[in-house]
Formats: C-alpha cells, structure tokens, sequence
C-alpha cells in the first residue's frame, strides 16, 4: 500500500491500523498532516480501462444523490457505532469519504494486486461496472447526538426524533441508526458494492442495523426523467420536485440561515419509510376504486378532472351528484401542497421486494419511501400525520420501518469529511 | 373482455371464473375449443408505443432462459399447489402461458382499462418499460408427481429428490416446490412483474412458496458477454457453457432419447441452490489464499498456471516446492469435467442479498446458483458431492436452499402450454 511508505503516518491511522489492520481499511487512509481521508490510487481512470459510465461529482456544495436525477438502483444501510469515542467516529468518517471518492469515479477504493499477503482493500465484485452515476450520501441519525460522543450541543433541533405517527406499524429492527449510507447507481452491483465496503470499513467501530435494497425508482427527480410506477402500478412522483425547480430547492430542501446549527447549512434532513403494501389486496380492488384511493388514472397517470399526466389538479370540481371528483380522502388531496400549508418535500422512493413475509406467506413488497426537506418536523411529519389518519390507501398500505437522518452539506476537496466541524 | 363475448367459454373457463373471477384471471383465458391458453390483447405493439427494448421469442423449440444469452436481473419463485385435483393445475399452466407469451413482448397481460368495476388484468408496475429481454421459464418439482394428481407414472428418473450433500444446510422454507418459474430480464421490474402477476393468477390454485431476487448476473452464457464476478469479487463462468457450444447443449443440456419419459425430449433440469457467502470472513482474507481457494487470479480471473482469464488451466503444473500451482482442492480444479468423469453444466446464477441476517448480524447475502443439465444426479449432484466434500471454498459458502425442477420443452404455438402432454 502506497500509503504506507512515506513514514508519516498520523497517530489515528497507526491507531486504526492497529484496530482494523487486518481489514484493509488503512489502505484509504491518507498519512500526513492533512489527516485522512484521501485514497491515492495508483489504478487508472475506470473510463479508460472498461466500460465508460458516466460519473456524478463527488465533492460538491451540497451532497449528491439529493438533486441528482434519481438513478435507476438504490442500497441503503444504517449503522449503529459500536466504538465509545468520537475520534473513532471521525476515523470513519474519513475512510468512507476517501473510499466514496474513489467508488464514484468508478474504480476501486484501493489496490487490490500489491499486496497478496493482505486482504485487498476492495472486495473486488464491481470492477469493470463504472462509476455508473454512482451517488454516495452520508447521513446522522438523533442518537449519534446522545451522551455517548458529546455531541449534545451540536445537534439540531430539526433532528428530533420523529413522533408517533397514526397507523405507524414500525419495526425496530427496521429503524433509526446512529448513520446511514444511500448508494444509488444505475447498477445494483455498483450500489451494493458501497453498502458492503462501507461495512467492512466500519468493522471494529459501527455494525449494520438494517438494509434496503431498491430495483425500481419510483420518484423522478428531473424533468428530463419519465415518472415511474410504483407497486401499485400507479405514476409514482408526478407532483415531485424536479431537478429545474432551483427555488424549490432553497424553500424546501436545502438547509439555509434558519438552522440553529451552522454546520448543516447546504444539507438536508432524510426521512426513509419503509411502506409494505399489501399488493395482493390492491390486486383484487376494481380498478375505479384504485383510482379513487389515488385520485389520478391508472394508465396515463392525469388527475381524475384532467386527460394528461401533468394536468393541473381540479380539487374543486364536482359529480353530478355533487361529490367531489378527487375524494376528500384521496391521496392526492391530503398530500398536496395547498391543504398541507404549502409544505413540499423531496421524494426519491424505491421498489422492493424481500421474498415472502413469513407470518403471511404473502410477497413482502412495497415502497422505500426516502424524502429531503429542511425541515422533516414542519414537513413530512406534518404531511404524514393527515396521511397516516385519513388516507384511503391506508387499507393497503403498511409503514414498517422509519429513520430520520442530518445530513451535512457536500465535502469541499479531497481531505473534507462528513462532519468534520463537529467531530474534531 | 373481449374473451367474454364469444359465448363458447369452456367449463374450465366457466369454473375459473366462478372461483377466481375476481382476480381477473379469467381475462387471459381463452375461450372455445382450443382451451385455455390464448390472451387475446387488444393493445398495440409496445414497441410502437413505449421505450423499444428486446424481445426474445417465447413459442420456440426450447424454452427461453436456458441458452438465451443471460439477462442482468432474476426474479425467480416456487409455488406449491393447494388444488385437489389435476385440471386446475391444467388451468393455471394454460393462464400462466398466455400471460408469459403477453409479458415476453411488453405488453400488459391482458386489459387495464376496459372495465372499471373490475380489478385491472395486469397489475401495472412493468407499463412503459418494454420487453427488456424477458425469459419465463416455468419447471415441474418431484412433489407435483406424488400422489395429488395421478402424475406418478408421468415422472422422470431424473426428477427423483436430489440426495442430501455433504455439507447442506438447507432450511425447508427456501426449498422445494411443486412448480416454478424463472424470470429473467433486463430490467428488475419486468421481472419481478412476472413473479407477482404468476402469483396473482394462481390464487386457489397455488400459494408461493419462496421467492428469490437475483441483483447481478455472475455467469455469462455467451462469448459475447464479458464474464462477470460473483460477490466473492471473482469473476464467475469463465468455463461456462456458451452459446456458440452447440453440441454442448445436446451433449449436457437438452433432454434427449435417453429420457424415460417422452413429454420432457427438448426439456432440461433445474437445479437452484441458494449459497449464501460468509462475505465478511471472505474479506479478511489474504489475496494469495483466496486466489489459491478458487485457483484463478481475482483481477483478470487468469487461472493461477496462466496470465488471461481464457487461458487453458495447466493442472499438473507445479511450483518449486513440488505442490501444485493449483491446489488439489481448489474450487476450479474440483468443478473440472476432466475430474467429474466429462460432465459439464450450464451455468445462470445471480448474486443476491436479502438484508441483515438477524441471527447473526452480517449481510444475508451470496449467490443464487441456477444449473441446467439433462440429468441433475449424473450431473450436479456428481459434482456437487464433490465440492462439499473437498472444496477450500467452504470455508466461506453454505448451501441455505435447494430445488430441482423438470423444465418442459419450449411451447409450439398459442394455445400450447406447459406440462400439456401430461397434464390432459
């Protein structure tokens, strides 16, 4: 390992290569001054060497994977840190900055040929895949905030645990986490890559606590994107924010001068959800009911009193019988921006399936439900809270898991770390 | 429903409906002397119509996903039946045909729209996404041939359990099953559409019984794909068999005059294993000794006597110390024809991952292991009995799930369908 010959190896790497030496995680660990955080791979450019994929910047204003065009793939894993001290934390951090950099050019977050006395510093499964619009976001959840680390005082108020919600079915073994990773790629491979390294990096200082994988977006981010469907086989997103909305950025997702911490100025808050439908119930519903349950068509996606997808939304119009077209409780109306204080929020969901649910025998499928906002206590809580209780979809519809998470604006240059203000 | 409207429906058809009208199964069952079978769509191509991905042919000699050159997604389930009696799995082969045949060229398999105070006949989530290459590829289990259907004297030699193996640690809730179907595409919705509609239109006839998502393929079964890795981060089916390997086909993987039971001439047989890696333990392993367990390089997937991943393997070769280049357990050594007295079978797994194993804390993650062959016990099992006995790869493998499948011959026409022959 290269870094490993100019003797300047600070006292967290040779503590860590004491800790985890035998992992390969040191191997990402940039000696000297500037601390870690900064792989020196010696491999070439990816695009060079096997299939050119595109690339999203990594080092960035504000994190990608928010903004960016939601890509086809999504693995998700929270963490729970394991370690007693901060320092411990901040080392972490470090190595998934330095390996994030590298997996998002597409190539492997070390050698994996030098030294064959040691395990390889990538596991090795995506090479060749590209970067494939690679998209890593880091995030912290509430309890990183607790007494362990001492970061009470840093922790902003907007990162208060999530309340009770009606209908919450949650499962803890589905939720919460101290740190979460979203890769999203338009290769499985490539996404899952991230979560597995990330774990093993981890190793001797944070666990996994749950997984996610997503096939199948749901929530278009760009204009320039088709609006998916989601399991229920409805337009999922047609009402998101999209990429060309600059304003809507500032108003709803990004973090500015209202935060009571200014290290979370540029970030975001992420709420993920995991929704099991019940599909097969969905499945024997008559399709005018299912479209009375959304408010929109089922083919074309328009709104009940409109032809086209994108049609605006006539809340006001009536039936003959002087009932309104789009049902009080459709999930349209009680998600709308106008009878939610004009509170919007970022959805960038995904498709899952995870085999038969053992109580059931029926096919454990449904949403993972991620949302950015500024603020999740004004926005998706105050949106869910009318959804939880009023919502025609609730028949067929479950919310398992739930996890709130900060996450910090973009690293600046090779060397910046998530959380870097706060955990030094 | 167009098939509502000739007046000669079937008594087949009639009870469908009375048991399962609301489903909406009925609307992919043809009507009139031909039996079921005959989806009669009124939809356009939808080539002309959405995103034009490829098509493979579904009516063909063999069926499609066994020498179709592998797609990157699987969704794959065992169903068992809960019927009494032959003709209503006679009914569901008919419907599930009639659906493939719809879904293999992108359409919805049957109308969406038509009728509002039914449930749709196509669930929706694959609209827009195009054919994507779609194989489904149905199998019968040795337990549909027990005493349930009078299908005893129907059975294959071949088709008898598969033996315990060494080293098997099965769990019954991952094995087994009456029936099954492969579906492989290139996009995991389309694939996925196909396991959730299959399951939806067996509903009184047959309940799912596991069901797997493969994320990667990992053994290319062409010479024009490049080979891909397994999750080991090994590239996987390097000497697999390919497609311009005709006789190989004959030889290893198409039934042929030797079958005992006529229906199956053109068929071949499943074997699915789910093995689930210890990738953590795998990851702290040193370069050179998971080289040596697989005995092939991990970058260019050379074999350890050579410098390209195609190069022949030199067995006898030794080194200096007089052992031998490749060890005498290796894992490509073991799986060898040249030791396995010939045999060959043809490869078409899928890396997966399905979450956090809550017993232990690590990823559930590993390969799905699909193998076709003309007899699985002279083939599979002769090779399997083997490697988990001896293989250095166990160290870091175990087999959680097992199934064997009799995969019928390819349909003729529309009107055909599966197990036909045997099944009236």
């Amino acid at each position: 390992m290269a870094d490993d010959t100019d003797g300047t190896t600070s006292s967290s790497a040779s503590r860590r290569r004491f800790l985890g030496g035998a992992l390969g995680a040191v191997g990402v660990v940039a000696a000297g001054s500037a601390g870690f955080g900064v792989a020196r791979a010696s491999e070439p450019d990816a695009s060079s060497t096997s299939k050119a994929r595109p690339r999203v910047p990594f080092y960035a204003k504000h994190q990608a994977g928010i903004a960016t065009p939601a890509q086809d793939r999504l693995a998700f894993a929270a963490f729970d840190v394991t370690a007693y001290d901060k320092q411990s934390v901040a080392v972490l951090m470090g190595e998934w900055a330095a390996a994030a950099a590298q997996m998002t050019k597409g190539l492997p977050i070390g050698s994996i040929e030098t030294q064959p006395q040691n395990p390889p510093i990538d596991t090795g499964e995506a090479l060749g895949l590209g970067a494939s619009n690679l998209t890593v976001t880091v995030g912290f959840g509430p309890s990183l905030f607790d007494k362990r680390f001492g970061l009470a005082s840093k922790k902003p108020a907007a990162l208060a645990d999530l309340p009770p919600l009606p209908g919450d079915q949650l499962r803890k073994e589905l939720s919460g986490g101290d740190l979460c990773v979203q890769a999203c790629a338009d290769d499985p491979t490539v996404a899952f890559h991230v979560i597995r390294n990330f774990a093993r990096i981890a190793r001797g200082t944070a666990v996994m606590k749950w997984s996610q994988l997503g096939f199948g977006r749901t929530a278009s981010t760009s204009i320039h994107q088709p609006t998916e469907r989601n399991l229920l086989g409805f337009k999922d997103g047609t009402k998101n924010i999209k990429d060309q909305d600059v304003s809507d950025f500032d108003d709803y997702v990004w973090v500015g001068d209202e935060t009571d911490q200014d290290w979370m100025k540029g970030g975001s808050y992420l709420v993920s959800r995991r929704i099991a439908m019940h599909i097969e119930s969905w499945d024997t519903d008559y399709l005018a009911d299912q479209e009375n349950v959304i408010g929109r068509k089922k083919v074309s996606g328009a709104p009940l009193t409109g032809t086209h997808e994108f049609d605006a939304i006539d809340f006001a119009a009536k039936r003959k019988n002087g009932k309104p077209v789009i049902e009080q409780n459709a999930h349209i109306r009680l998600a709308a921006p106008q009878f939610n204080g004009g509170q919007k929020i970022l959805r960038r969901g995904y498709s899952y399936t995870d085999g038969i649910d053992p109580d059931t025998g029926l096919l454990d499928a449904g949403l993972f439900f991620i949302a950015y906002q500024k603020n999740p206590h004004d926005q998706f809580v105050r949106i869910q809270r009318k959804l939880g209780q009023y919502d025609l979809l609730n028949e067929y519809i479950e919310h398992t898991g739930s996890a709130l998470f900060a996450v910090p604006p973009g690293l600046s240059e090779p060397g910046d770390w998530w959380g870097k203000s706060i955990l030094t």
